[in-house]
């Protein structure tokens, strides 16, 4: 049974040795640039966001019909690095990892009643029996209904937090902004279930922590607001936003109590004083990527999910949900952080950290390739860089060219092997993407300035 | 931008200086063991496979309606090792991880004809404006049809291959054996593109190597066969499969020339020798787990993707797909090799690789708690063990019931922390799963065995 094959294990080893084989080289990377029909985009300019046009002209996403998009293998890693990153807060706030079914029955939805109070928005499914089901765009029923079936449930296994990371789907009536609002997202939901009130909100506390540390690690200037209960309901809920011109939320924020809260819950909007202390209000627009709800009974009430507490009773357990939209924070941070003429990423989720571009093909320091092996491989060596470099390697392209698609693609840092390479003690230029900085450095320098980063 | 929050690094410094906390503990984890009810397992015995049976009764999934399942943490942690791994072979043969959406337009397998060719097997979809839409099983159109729009693709793109891992849909009229075959499945899909014929044989040539290697690395023993170019159509194709005695498909195997073909391409298979060699054929039966079709130009051809050769003139892409059927790989590999009574993983996917069992509570044995931790951290610094320990710290039960559990569960090795732990020097039992053979280990001795596997 553990006849692992040592043919395959060598195997990877000689490559391993090659180590700059490894290294991902742009002229072999799908990356579909500035190729778009304008049909893909959207027809009206004014639904167009800034992100959405960077995704697409840099081949990050590519829109696949009516408010839905492809993820291009660049776009891929930005989503990979984003679930490691939750999954390591989620980890610390003891969330166990599941996966449950796109589709959810229909009969659930319809004990809860957002069967009807949904909406258009909900996308139903027959299947060949004639069966209704939702294609989920939550999960509050599916996992309730799951929990309610475990029937020794003890307040033993209390408090009990589960999430996954999975596509989610929304049939929106005007698709807009690229992945900002969009039909099929993805999106990490998490359901926590508690034995009284009082620890419910003690775990909302918690998982607010590690929001905090979520969207501080990516480093996006965030506002929270109290939010909008809305159709999923419960007692109270926070929104975490974006900021951005085009923002589908308003909020408010006193600059006295600091109290934030959507525009939505305030009868009137137009107040610029704090109705609690009276300071002045500053108004801004924003997008929501990721909402906390204390849900107490709304859902284990219709779909009876219980446990058996300490005297033997049975009582129904108090619900959290919480969700982060995993694509769109990848498109509002582009939206929030980048300029008209390229993109700029969150520094932990950037799809690679350094790009660098070796000499043009003929020029006379043609023969300094192997200094971008060379730096590929001790830069790789540090470890916040292993498998973090991407070549361009299209020496057919001067390095003019190759300097302005990497800015453009948002690569944090840009590394030119060029003329000063031949240098006695060659140098090689550093360009930091957020400054437009230029080093020169000798490669020691080079090492010493990433190491510290 | 890089405002990395210094707060939340110190905390998870600590964290890991306790690093026992890090390892998961089994009263902590949410494995619903045992507790189905009978309608969700299915009404009629004869079809509930070995693995369905073990898989729920462990904890591992959990049905959910007529032939869909939630996968449990303890599942979920065995389908991120497989993707894992799948990742891996498929970054050795130059394949690129993208992600399309689920749902793909209607109108594009209209025109390829499979709207109507796939039967009610096909889950149809409507949006609000009456557009349809497909829950794809698989993504031939959708990828053909995202790689015609870029109009400037030349051969020095070629060869291309990407692939995604996603949920995919199949309207099964009689769903049974539970993720051996179901309505919603995780599938690894791969789609290569080159110039011509010879270049797509030889990517077809890669692409199998890299399938032996992954079958290989899981170690289930595995048959691959010619196979039935079927709905998906092209020039030939291959079939890799568990066995298994409720398995799908008839395979007919040489034991003269070796030529091994499913059943369904035979048109006599009732021949006992060999058609071409006059070799004795046995015939078994097996899961489909992996599937590779040449595809031609069966796609590119209505979909209408070209690319532009070296004289400048365009030319159809030559086409190749693959798949595996990652949940299913779990569950065959779970009927594959284990017993009525408990389950085997392969060594490579185990979702622990070692379960730790602490003393009862108010035994002679229970000041030795400490060996659990001591024993963690050290077996936890071994490279291969490392996140990959789980602690049964339920110490109100017997370590006799705790070991059964771990059995059935299915962790390749178990240690036993119980009385010779007291001994002048301390000694472990170590329970080999596989081969249930238990052996007396000091701490040193514990480590040296270990380091070797």
């Amino acid at each position: 049974m553990m006849n692992y094959n040592f043919a395959i294990r060598r195997k990877r080893g000689i490559q391993i040795l090659f180590r700059h084989f490894y290294h991902k080289r742009i002229s072999q990377l799908f990356q579909p640039i500035n190729i778009i029909s304008k049909d893909a985009t959207g027809k009206k300019e004014e639904l167009v966001s800034i992100s959405q046009k960077l995704l697409v002209d840099c081949g990050i996403v590519r829109p696949r019909g009516n408010g839905m998009f492809a993820f291009m293998p660049l776009g891929q890693r930005v989503l990979a690095k984003l679930t490691d990153l939750i999954d390591e807060e989620m980890k610390l706030v003891g969330a166990q990892k599941m996966l449950l079914p796109t589709l959810t029955s229909g009969h659930l939805w319809k004990k809860t009643g957002r069967w009807k109070t949904t909406g258009d928005e909900l996308v139903k499914v027959k299947d060949r029996h004639d069966k209704d089901y939702v294609l989920s765009p939550t999960h509050e029923e599916a996992v309730v209904d799951m929990l309610s079936e475990v029937y020794h449930l003890s307040y033993r296994n209390l408090p009990l937090r589960l999430y996954q990371i999975s596509s989610k789907f929304r049939d929106e009536a005007n698709p807009r902004f690229g992945l900002l609002r969009c039909k099929e997202f993805l999106m990490k939901d998490l359901y926590t279930f508690d034995q009284d009130e009082a620890s419910a909100i003690s775990t909302y506390d918690q998982v607010s922590e590690a929001y905090n540390a979520i969207f501080q690690r990516l480093g996006v200037p965030f506002v929270k607001v109290a939010g909008d209960c809305g159709n999923i309901g419960g007692s109270f809920s926070h929104e975490y936003h974006y900021p951005a011109a085009i923002g589908q939320d308003t909020l408010l924020i006193c600059n006295g109590c600091g109290y934030s809260v959507n525009s939505e819950l305030v009868s009137d909007s137009n107040n610029t004083n704090c109705s609690s202390c009276g300071g002045v209000i500053t108004t801004t627009k924003g997008f929501e990527v990721g909402h906390t709800f204390l849900l107490g009974t709304k859902y284990s009430d219709p779909l009876n999910c219980s446990y058996q507490n300490e005297n033997g009773r049975r009582s129904l357990v108090q619900m959290g949900c919480y969700g982060i939209g995993v694509s769109r924070v990848l498109a509002a941070a582009v939206e929030a952080l980048s300029s008209e003429t390229g993109i700029r990423w969150p520094w932990v989720i950037a799809p690679y950290k350094v790009c660098i571009i070796g000499p043009k093909r003929g020029s006379k320091e043609a023969n300094l390739t192997s200094w971008v092996h060379f730096l590929t491989d001790t830069i790789g060596s540090i470890k916040s860089f292993q498998d973090d470099i991407i070549i361009d390697d299209r020496d057919t392209f001067t390095i003019g060219k190759r300097v302005m698609e990497a800015k453009k693609t948002g690569y944090p840092f840009i590394i030119v092997v060029g003329k000063k390479a031949s240098e006695l003690v060659p140098r090689f230029e550093l360009i930091e993407n957020i400054t437009n900085n230029v080093q020169l450095f000798s490669h020691v320098q080079l090492l010493d300035f990433l190491r510290g980063k």
